[in-house]
Formats: structure tokens, sequence, C-alpha cells
């Protein structure tokens, strides 16, 4: 065991003392510490620390007058909840087994979301290890899981997080997460942690008591913004950065997917996310693995994924929502909200050629042009990450139903096929590999009756203001919010579950057997479509998809004669014509 | 088993005929197949091809009016010699073990060169494999083979190769270096295979019978020069593409070192090695590993390993000669030929801080200015290779003498700390570890006596030219020349091989241990020297390295106070001073 410092960076404070209790000790048996500070405002133990302090130990901070001590901002556990003492968790006790893991690289792999506490009925880190040979089996690469640091109240979607460096105690804490990740790195999964640098939970955020981390010039709707170009920013940006290295370092992490980097503001002339490549590449190579980072944007702004040489900010992937948006209207037919500019299987196609939708073109959603096109010809297809469905898409919606209960089961495995076999990097959302009717909505758990009653009024006025039916709502706060959206494993052992779990596992393997399909060079694709019709042709060197997604038969004239690998509905081929019935696909390699 | 096409290329040909003769067979048991060319000059078989052709079989093609077959320029075996028939084999036979293998990346690992003909007294890939725990336990990662391709004659440094495609004989074939590969990612090793692509072999080398593969105007000291931007140059180029992609896909290959890659004269807008790297790429994300390609390059032109998106051609890293050679001048102080205007410890920590010496520097061994400066910002360290030793500057000398007969063991263990502990990518020729005293001498086995005059000739011509004492120089076709170039492991077995190994593994668990030492940003770090005095000081992060080149004692300023964590030669701390006696060095981390 390495005792911690018990550092804590309070710049504005004129006094701060730590608070020491044992563990197992009543609440009032509390050890009083005095501090000091250095320069930068870290402030240091200055009286020698009691023996038990060598163990795990609870402990908070006093600032100035306090009475009350408050958690440490960099805390690693919070065991009794967000606003009681913190708890000391020495992350290099652990005895890992994966010293013969050299982390995975992105360009290739599959990646699958998962919500710690809605993927089993446990609702576990360590229940989950149980579901990772369904994963391997399935044929997935990174498990992607969201947000885990320590939120308010028992359970929550995790952007909720106020203690960043703490993993959920209901999740099993950090012992629990390292196990985890030692599990998927001996089965050859690679972990992505969703991290949430962009803002703080409601409820049990104490940071501004230390120090300028907020600041309202960044605010968004999710309350105040993160202080990262102001004054103290400098140490503001280095919770982050040391975040991250936290998660890559000491939890074995292989990538961080960043959330809504659109809502980092920061004017600085190097940009976080730039600072953050840079540092993540150096511990990349100091760990001798690949550290993937992708961002969640919705600005379709290629700087993101560009090299820091070409003036970018190096990250190396992010989310194409416009490739969701277009599929989701080729499948449904729904165009409302911002999926007013796509014009299904048309925008399908550009997508496929160009990435994204919204190349500085005009999105009548924002009312102005929106994005700027990617360099094809240099950018590979994988940095761009895409899905049928995602939290976001599903838990999003009013009742928080999946795709599966909006489309048939074929136009379920029409939409595998276009997604995972697209050139781009596909994620799958927990249960979409057997077409999960389970919804997940939205669910917090938040103990201070007020804000549980401002968030659940919130969310109503969040769907009237878009002029939907309330009534279908659920109240986020009601247990059985979250209890229905745990995932339900016995539907995939249904008939049904079991047929879309192969198609979806033949998908994937013939997305490895058939490399053609993933080349990461635009340019060695294209896509064509015919939207009175409803059907896309997408050729890559010697692959051809043809899908359907109209309710009538189309035939499509293929570009050049091929054998089927697989169909989904009722599809077929006729020399070079491939006729395809409603809602149906097939793949196929020239002959 | 899968039988092959027997396709050939041969654009100018009126006739082409494949001959095929039975595994066993008689030399005249030749059966004559007819072939007929499509519009871009690839003949195919036109008849039924016989039964026996399924197996390995050993084949030709019959060019015009020829008489005799020549073997094919895709070889993948030459059972019987460079002029004999070629010989099919199925590269998909063999039963992979490697399935959980990811590749690794370049960054943060350390590679060992070697020649499999010397490594081992048996001189064969499979009696290396017995060697493979020996490099783990050393700590490296990566293993450079020196190229393996068929060449004429038994032995051979390899780039003399002619069948680009097969893997010579006499070290064991291509299924021996499927075992050898498969073995090394059991163990964690990757593999990088070193490729000639810019000039073939004196003899053996049939393929400007079959169309216009070489060129006069990129001739080289090596002969005719590759036709890389001529007419019919698209096919030449996919001679080499696929060559490159055989290694990675056929192989499992990790990673390539290109020969030389100044004397590929190419004028097209996309560079042979911008294509190389664009389709290494593409390959990288079907395999879902990294494929790094180390270039060869005395240019010093940043260019090479600028990313595409910044106008570069994309490669992964390049060696860096000047770090070789100001080691070199400040250990041993010579400073002929190109070692001219290395001004020792000086030019040493120029290369520490910028990557090159010679940034646009007047270079007076070629009587002009050289090279370009690296962009420190935006470029990693460890995109440059270096070593202290390797198979061209010993090879090269007079007698094949390596560093370790030239200076002393205290001065090999400095060499080996300012080496392996540099912020670049370091490289370990084989016994370098534990400072093998035998040489690595230039050696052929041409059978044509003719040739074999020839080759002593102009070796001997060749130094002279240098007023080198040419009486040291030992004849390339004496056997004996080969003989002495092995590898004599009992040397590891004596305390002084003992010593230094343990030394060498001690600084590579340093490396692993302080990231910062190998933190990949320039500006994280700086180097100070004293010329007169000879030391060399450089500071990275919370690491110092603090080396004396000179005979004489030196003193040398620490700028923070360190513990040491390893010393070479008579090297002490007092308080900030370290007092470092005659090719003494150590290694600190602030205190």
């Amino acid at each position: 065991m390495t005792t911690p410092d018990f550092a804590v960076w309070a710049p504005l404070r004129n006094r701060v003392a730590l608070v020491l209790r044992p563990a197992g000790k009543p609440e009032q048996d509390l050890t009083v510490v005095k501090m000091t500070p250095d320069e930068d405002g870290w402030w240091r133990p200055v009286e020698e620390l009691p023996d038990f302090a060598e163990d795990d130990v609870r402990y908070g901070y006093l600032l100035d007058d306090a009475s009350t001590p408050i958690p440490d901002p960099r805390s690693r556990r919070q065991p009794e909840g967000v606003h009681a003492l913190s708890q000391t968790f020495d992350p290099t006790g652990y005895d890992w087994s994966d010293f013969q893991w050299y982390g995975r690289q992105l360009a290739g792999g599959v990646i699958y979301e998962l919500h710690v506490g809605t993927f089993t009925p446990a609702g576990t880190l360590i229940s989950a290890v149980d579901k990772l040979d369904h994963l391997v089996d399935l044929g997935v690469d990174f498990i992607e899981l969201m947000p885990v640091n320590a939120f308010n109240g028992t359970h929550n979607w995790g952007y909720d997080g106020v203690y960043w460096y703490a993993v959920h105690e209901a999740y099993g804490g950090p012992l629990a997460y390292q196990q985890f990740v030692d599990a998927c790195h001996h089965r050859g999964l690679a972990v992505i942690q969703d991290v949430v640098y962009n803002h703080f939970g409601p409820s049990g955020n104490y940071l501004p008591q230390y120090g300028p981390y907020l600041t309202d010039s960044a605010a968004s709707t999710w309350g105040a913004g993160v202080n990262l170009d102001g004054e103290f920013s400098d140490e503001v940006r280095r919770y982050i950065l040391d975040n991250a290295r936290m998660w890559l370092r000491d939890y074995h992490v292989d990538g961080l997917r960043l959330d809504a980097v659109h809502a980092l503001y920061d004017t600085r002339a190097v940009h976080l996310l730039e600072d953050l490549a840079i540092e993540t590449e150096a511990l990349s190579a100091a760990l001798g693995k690949p550290l993937p980072l992708i961002a969640e944007s919705d600005l379709n702004d290629p700087r993101l994924i560009t090299s820091r040489e070409a003036g970018g900010y190096g990250l190396t992937a992010q989310w194409s929502d416009d490739f969701h948006h277009a599929l989701y209207v080729s499948l449904t037919g729904e165009k409302s909200g911002y999926y007013a500019d796509f014009d299904s299987v048309a925008a399908l196609a550009k997508v496929f050629e160009q990435g994204f939708f919204h190349t500085g073109t005009r999105s009548s959603f924002r009312g102005r042009t929106h994005g700027q096109p990617i360099d094809t010809r240099r950018t590979p297809t994988w940095r761009l990450v895409v899905c049928s469905d995602n939290h976001d898409q599903i838990g999003n919606r009013a009742a928080g139903e999946r795709l599966s209960v909006k489309i048939n089961r074929r136009q379920l495995a029409l939409a595998a096929m276009i997604t995972l076999l697209s050139p781009f990097t596909p994620m799958i959302f927990m249960g979409e590999e057997w077409g999960a009717l389970t919804p997940w909505q939205f669910f917090t758990s938040h103990p201070e009756p007020e804000l549980a009653a401002a968030v659940a009024e919130g969310r109503l006025a969040e769907f009237a203001a878009m002029d939907w039916d309330t009534a279908a709502v659920p109240n986020p706060q009601d247990p059985a919010t979250f209890g229905r959206s745990k995932l339900d494993w016995s539907e995939l052992e249904t008939q049904a579950g079991q047929e879309l779990f192969e198609v979806q596992r033949q998908i994937l393997r013939i997305r490895r057997d058939h490399p053609d399909l993933t080349d990461p060079r635009f340019d060695q694709g294209s896509a064509t479509s015919n939207q009175k019709q409803g059907w896309l042709l997408v050729e890559r060197g010697q692959m051809i998809i043809a899908a359907n997604f109209g309710a009538v038969p189309a035939e499509v004239e293929l570009p050049f004669p091929i054998d089927s690998l697989l169909e989904v509905g009722r599809a077929a081929l006729n020399d070079q014509l491939a006729e395809l019935g409603a809602h149906s696909a097939l793949v196929g390699k020239r002959v």
C-alpha cells in the first residue's frame, strides 16, 4: 500500500484541514490534520498522519470556517454517497494478469456500448464479466462503458457524475472495475471508458467550494460550464488531463469516449482536446499500446480527427450522428426535428461516400449551414463511429423505446447489415444483438425530493416543448423506470432473439472475412440510391451490399455479377439483378 | 490446398508457356501448358492443369522461343536455387495459433535486429526459435529479420535477393517462416521484416525477361534501378505493393523495414512510399493490428514520417543515422568520412533535442547542405529508430569488427545507456546484448566463379578507394568469412558476457518503468554537453542521464537533486554533482 499524500487544490481558501476517520469507526470519530498551501494553491498535511491513514480510510476537508468536512474532488471512492466522506483506494494494489496485453487499435474494430447498471440483473461490473463470452461470441472488439464515475443516488445514466475520479459504489467500486478490465483483456476485449468533461451533475458537486472549476460563461443546458480558459484554468485542465491518465494508467483502460465535446468551451490556442491528444499520445508510448480517443461531437468538424501535424486536434475518431439520422429516416420515414433534412437513402448514400451528411450544407433544424467536408482522400473511414441505435437515441425518445419496437425484425436485420458492414467503426448498443424489446428510459435516483421533482418536471417540459405526448414520458425518479430499462436476457433465448443474434454474428464474420467492405479509403467505394423505391446500393471493391428499405419489392441492377454471402428478408439474385423484397438486403462478392 | 492460378505478367512476350514437374520426378519429366494473355499482359493457362498441380509442384515459364524454363517472378520457393524451377507453396495451409494476437504498436517498443543465417550455429528460422526466450528475457518487443528473400548461393546478407516473394531455402523456406512468426507472437514478440525494393541481386534475376521491371535511369551502386515511374511501371509497383501485402497478410508479419528508400527513384505525384503507406493502412484496418513501416533513409527528410494529411508520405518511422554517427564519434573520436561533421557530444546533444544532426546544415562529406529540421512540436521522438551499432555499421568496416573490439566494456555499457534510454526507438544488433566479439563480415556465396571474383575484387576496390588497409578485408566468398560471422553463444555465458547482458536488461527495465525517459515530446527534454571534457547531460521530465565519454574524470552539476537508479563505470553522486569517472554514466530520478 502507498499512503496517499492527501494533497488538495484550493487556491482561494485561507485555511484547509484534512479530516480522517478509520474504516469501521463511528461517524464522530474524526481526526483533524492541519494543512499548508504551496504557491500554486495545493494544500498538504503539515502534521504527521495517524497510523491508520496507511489503510483505506474515510476522509474529507474543512475549508476556512466550515465545521462539516466535504469530499475530495479527486476522490476514488464515495462509499456513502456523494455528500459523505471520500475513501482512499490504492490502485497499485491490484495484481493484474494482463501483462501480455498490448491493447487493440481502433481501426478494424467493432464497439459494444453498455450501461453497467442495466446490462445485467445485478447491475454490477462483476456480474457483467459473466456476459463477456457472449460478446466474444458475437464478435465485437471493444466494450464501451457508459460513465461509471460517482453520481448522486444509486442509479443514473452516469452523465450526472460529480466525482470523476471515483467508480460508482453500486457498480462495485474501483477494485471491481480493475477486475472487469482484467477479465476483458483476458478475452481479447479492449475497454473504452465514456468520460464526461463538459459539465457536472446537479447534486454533490463540491468542487466550486475548492476553486474556480466552473464558469457561467460556458453554461449549457446541463448547468454551469467547466472553466477551461479563464483565470486558474491551468489547474482545472490538469484535473481533466489527470483524470484521463488515471483511467488509462491505473485502470488499464484502452481508450476514452469523450462526451459532447461541442460543449467544451475553450478559446485557448491549444484546445483542451489537443492537449488531451498530446498527453494521451505520450502515455500510449509509455504503455506501449494504442489509446484511441473518440469524441462525441455534433459539430461535423473534421478538425477533431485531423492529425495535429495538419492543424487538427489529433483525436482518433468521432461519432457520426449523420449516419444514424440517415439510416433512421430510411428505416422509419420519420422526418421531425433534426431528421428534417435527411432525405432517407439519398442521405445514407452521401454518408457512405463522404462520412458526413452536413458538409457545409444547410441544416433547417439549425437554421444555418452546418459542417465541413471531410478530406476523403486522406481520412480513413474508421475514424467515424456509427450506429443504428445508441443510449442517446433510445433514451431521448419519450418512452425510451428502441428501434426494435418501431420497426420489424427484418428491418432490424437490414439495419444491422448496413451498419455493421459499413466502412466506419460500428457500435452496437447492449441488447441490440438480439433485438431487445426492453426500453431504455431516462432514469435518476436523486435522494433530495426537490431535485427529484425538478428533474421529473424538467423531463416533461422538454417533451412538451417538442409537442410530444407527455403521457408516455415515465418519471425518471420512479424505481420502476430503472427496472424496466434492464436487459431481459431471456429474450436472447427466444427463437426471434436467437435468429437475429445469429444474423448479426454472421454479419460480423463477413465483415472480418471480406476486408474490401471495411477498406478505410473512402474512394474505394461508392453508393447509389433510388429514393422513390427506397433502395441503396453500396459497392466496395469486390463487394456489394444491396438493400431495399421500402415496403414494396424492388429490382436493382448490379454493376457486376456476385455470389450472395448472406440475405436478410426475401432477397435473391437473378443474374446481375438483385430482387429485393420489402425490407430486405443482401451482401455478395464478385464472381 | 488452393491450386495457384500460375498467372504471370509478361506484357511484351508473344508466347508464354507454363512448365510443370511433379515433386520427386526427374528433371526431364516436364508437362507444358499453353497460356494466353489478357489485355494487361497477364498470362494464364488455357488448358486444364494436370492433377498433380494441386500439390506442391515445381514450375517455370517458357518465354517466346526459349527451350529452358525460367523461374516465376513471384516464386514462393526456389528449392534448387535461383536459377532452377520455382515451387508452389500454399500459405493458407498453416494452422496459426496466434488468433489472439493484435500486433504491437511501434511507439514505446525496442527492436532487435538479427540475421537468420548467423544468429545461431544452424542458421535456420527453427533454430532461432530456441533463442526467443532469451530475447524476451532481455526485454525487446520487435524482432527485425534481415532480408530472407531468395538469393544466389547458400549464404548472403540478404540484400542480393532476386525472388522477393520466396523465403530462402537454407533458412527453412516459407513454412518455417510461418512457424517462426507464430512462435514470436506466442511470446508477445512482434516481427518486422526487412525488405529491399530498390534493387535486385547480381545473379538469378530473370525478371527483365518477363517485363520492364528495371530501368537504367534509376541505376545505383547496386546496378539497374527499379522502374517505378516509367512505362509499364503500374505493374512493377504492384509487384512491390503485393509483396508487402504478402508478408503482412500471409506470414502475419507485424511491420516492414524498407531498405535504402533514398534509392527509390520515383517522380510520380504519389510516391511509391506513399502508396505503400496507403495500402498498409488499409491492410492494418482489415487485420485489426498496427503495421508499422520503417524506412532506412539517409535523406534527413522529415517528409517520410510526416502524416499524409500534412503532405508527408505517412510512414511510421525512419532510421536516424545521425544518432549513430554522433554516438560513434563521441565514443571513438574517429572523424573520417561521413563522421567528419559530427563534433562528438555536442552533435549528440543536438540529436537528442532535434532528432537529426544535419537539419539543413552543411555536410562536408556531401559537399553541400543536408536535411531539414523535424517539426519537433508535432513529431513524436519514437519515429526515429536509433542504434549504437547495426549490420551496416559493423559489416561495412573492412574487417567487420563490432564496436566491442573498438571500445572497452565500460564504454559499451555507456553506449547502451545512451541508446536504450534515448526517447527514440532503439535497435540492438544481435549479440550486442552481451558485447559479442565475433565479427560480422561481408559474406556472399555466388556459385559462379566470375561473379565470385568480381564481388571479391569489388570489395577490395571499395576499401582501397577509401585508403583503407585492404589486407584486413576478408574474401566475401570464403566460407570461413561466413563462419566467423556467426554468433558465439558461449560468449554470453562468460562473466563479461553476463555482466553486460545484465546491465542492458536493467537499462531496458528502467526504460519501461520511467516513461519520462521515453516521453515522445521533444520539448519534454533537453540536452547539454561539454565537448572539451566530453560529457553529456540529458534531462527528461524527472529523469537525468549524465554520461562522461572522456577518458578523464568529469564533474557535472545537475539541474536538480536525483537518486541514482543505475551507474555504469565509476559514477557517483555528491549532492547535486555527478562525479563521473572515465567512460561512466548514471541515470537517476528527481528526489
